[in-house]
């Protein structure tokens, strides 16, 4: 029987050795990771492993895609042993000083950064995430306590003892990346009410484990990977940047949380805009779910397909995760801000030529990433120069948007003194 | 009835406006509070309010030291305005620009600091809380909801009112600063689940208060202001240093989160050391509870007073927040660490003249704030250059120790092109 409160009380001794890692020693154990993923005779087990896990999968009945993204071939243990190696590259934050300051009672102050201590993740069936999240943990100083969906048990067990093998070998600790390879779903509870040891929790799925881990977790849950996302038509757009924004916003890969759902175009250039955008994404297969305004402007335009319905209510506020666009012409800026202050907090953008414009529109966007003629695929940790992600949150509490290194750190303040004491 | 969720409607809407509030018309608001505050006819309603909730707390049998903390006077008015100015004064972090960076595709971007949105805040029977978490929520640019101990019920409303007649004047939305001014409990646990609206919750109480909010909240919590706090004495230690730290940190303000709890003394230095300290702290009323070692020293250097007594294992580890101090000889720096480490969260100091002891102290003291050679009580956002504290943090998420302006504030990424798309 898993005993969590022994998972924690080990993931919280082997996070007090992890945060005194030199960098070194923790890169040499990302290097023996993905040296281990290459290797024949370690990736073997974790094949079989995973073939169990498949082969139950497809037992059960799971959708192919659910069963593609389960699987693991040695080309793909290839692409994560190639990841890992770009995390060992990655600069070390654990150590940085910063805010020095000498005080006027010539108290000297800094604050240095410091690992979480222990991250507990919850993932679904990816058993790529198992090997994403501890090289981020290790790589930060922090010890991890993962748990994939109970699809993956085996091939998370089996990644994990390649992981522990492999760091043991550098001097790491065994415990500093712990799985919950039992699939009782009671664990996942008392794991979220483990306060005295894990330090946040960040769970990597829809918005029913969001939810379930705020209800039931006494530790601070990072929320993100969930957004609806927006891209507001000025009057003053480059109307050429538009059909290619749209169509990579919405297009390019539009199963993940940054892609695109609701099209906002001002009314001004709405019959401009909207014959060409549609044309673009009707060749793509999307689905335009346009309001009235746009569905008369695409009508006068000859637009005569099934593709093209009229929006519901509920098509606005709505995360599609599928070749569907949401469409509504607006009368200006306020009308957008509006509309994005009532369902966005993700990604939002502007495409304007208008400099005023897009400023206003950049302070009144409450959204983790704001966008100016350019497309809200970039809200993502690899594109926005972090090297890596291991969640994007959409939460204000200690980071916002993509997630990695720094963001898996705190701070302590250090304040050196030669026998002060207060008035 | 409160309609908790009308508040948080109302809070969120607030919230959107005081996002985008120039510094300008904060500053007057908080300068407006402080006028109505020193003003007589608005003090005297505030004084009539405070005095029922007196006398109520009076026939209910309140501890005097309670009911003085309860009461409010012309003259404690008068210093809650002159903190209200000081933070009027402090610059205004809404709006920073940090991390800019041009990336090779062009992509201009940088993070912008913004208000976290609408600021929970449940405390005691202290009615200045009220206004000074408003000036920092206001300052900072957001929205508060706040719940005062059900003792200072009408305290809390009437300064409310005085607070939202003052800032209205200004442009400021009255809905910036809420009270829930009804003593049901059950609005608080109301409250907690408030998540659509309310951004972060800051409880400041006791231990029951924590663990309440974070049982019941679906919203992150700042845990804070509790805390077992340690002072090692090396071996290495200025001996002269050594009294006037731990009368400083044990004897000035023992009732506050940063006082002194627990003495850890190299047993090389224990003999020299710990009689010099009970002197001290004998002749300002302390208690000592010493280990055998400690009281073997103490007991030769002909001490003999009830006033030491043997400490309990439950003595250590334990935040007397009164003139008690449990002392505890160790061999050396790893077991002051461990002691440290079992222990320890808030604030940890170390008294040595050697520069290599104090880094490995620095670097293995995971508490919210290490100190060497100087007093625990050091711990706080006035004396840490601040300029004002709303809570002290002792978690690892979002920002740990001393937090004011700029830890009520989270930021956004803001992403800037000339048509860029994700390859």
């Amino acid at each position: 029987m898993t005993n969590i409160e022994e998972i924690g009380a080990r993931a919280r001794a082997a996070g007090r050795r992890m945060a005194l890692m030199p960098t070194e020693r923790k890169n040499a154990a990302l290097e023996a990771i993905a040296t281990a993923l290459i290797d024949e005779a370690n990736a073997a087990e974790v094949l079989a492993a995973n073939a169990i896990d498949v082969a139950a999968g497809r037992d059960a009945g799971l959708s192919p895609a659910l069963i593609d993204r389960m699987t693991l071939t040695p080309q793909r243990l290839a692409a994560i042993a190639a990841d890992t190696r770009a995390v060992a590259r990655l600069p070390d934050p654990v150590g940085e000083r910063f805010d020095a300051t000498v005080l006027e009672n010539g108290l000297r102050v800094h604050k240095r950064r410091v690992p979480l201590g222990v991250v507990g993740v919850i993932y679904e069936a990816r058993p790529n995430v198992t090997v994403d999240v501890a090289a981020l943990c290790l790589k930060s100083g922090n010890a991890a306590i993962l748990r994939g969906g109970k699809e993956i048990t085996r091939s998370c067990a089996a990644l994990t003892r390649l992981i522990q093998n492999a760091i043991t070998q550098t001097g790491l600790p065994a415990d500093a990346i712990q799985v919950i390879d039992d699939p009782d779903r009671a664990l996942v509870e008392q794991l979220l009410r483990l306060d005295r040891y894990v330090d946040v929790i960040i769970p990597r799925g829809g918005a029913g484990l969001h939810r379930f881990c705020r209800e039931k977790a006494t530790i601070p849950v990072i929320t993100g990977g969930i957004g609806v996302c927006h891209i507001y038509v000025d009057q003053a757009a480059d109307l050429e940047m538009v059909v290619p924004i749209v169509h990579n916003a919405k297009v390019q890969r539009p199963s993940v949380c940054n892609a695109l759902d609701t099209l906002l175009v001002h009314r001004a250039v709405a019959a401009d805009v909207l014959p060409a955008v549609a044309r673009d994404l009707l060749a793509s297969n999307v689905e335009l779910r346009a309001d009235e305004a746009a569905l008369a402007i695409l009508r006068d335009a000859g637009f005569d397909t099934p593709q093209i319905v009229p929006a519901q209510e509920s098509d606005f506020g709505v995360e599609f995760m599928a070749l569907i666009l949401s469409i509504r012409v607006v009368s200006g800026l306020d009308e957008a801000l509006d509309h994005i202050a009532r369902f966005g907090d993700h990604s939002d953008a502007i495409i304007t030529r208008d400099a005023a414009t897009a400023e206003v529109f950049v302070q009144a966007v409450d959204s983790s990433a704001v966008f100016v003629n350019a497309s809200t695929r970039f809200n993502d940790g690899g594109q926005l120069g972090l090297g890596a992600e291991i969640a994007i949150s959409t939460q204000k509490l200690h980071a916002r948007g993509p997630m990695a290194l720094r963001e898996l750190t705190s701070y302590k303040w250090v304040v050196e003194g030669d026998g002060h004491v207060r008035a």
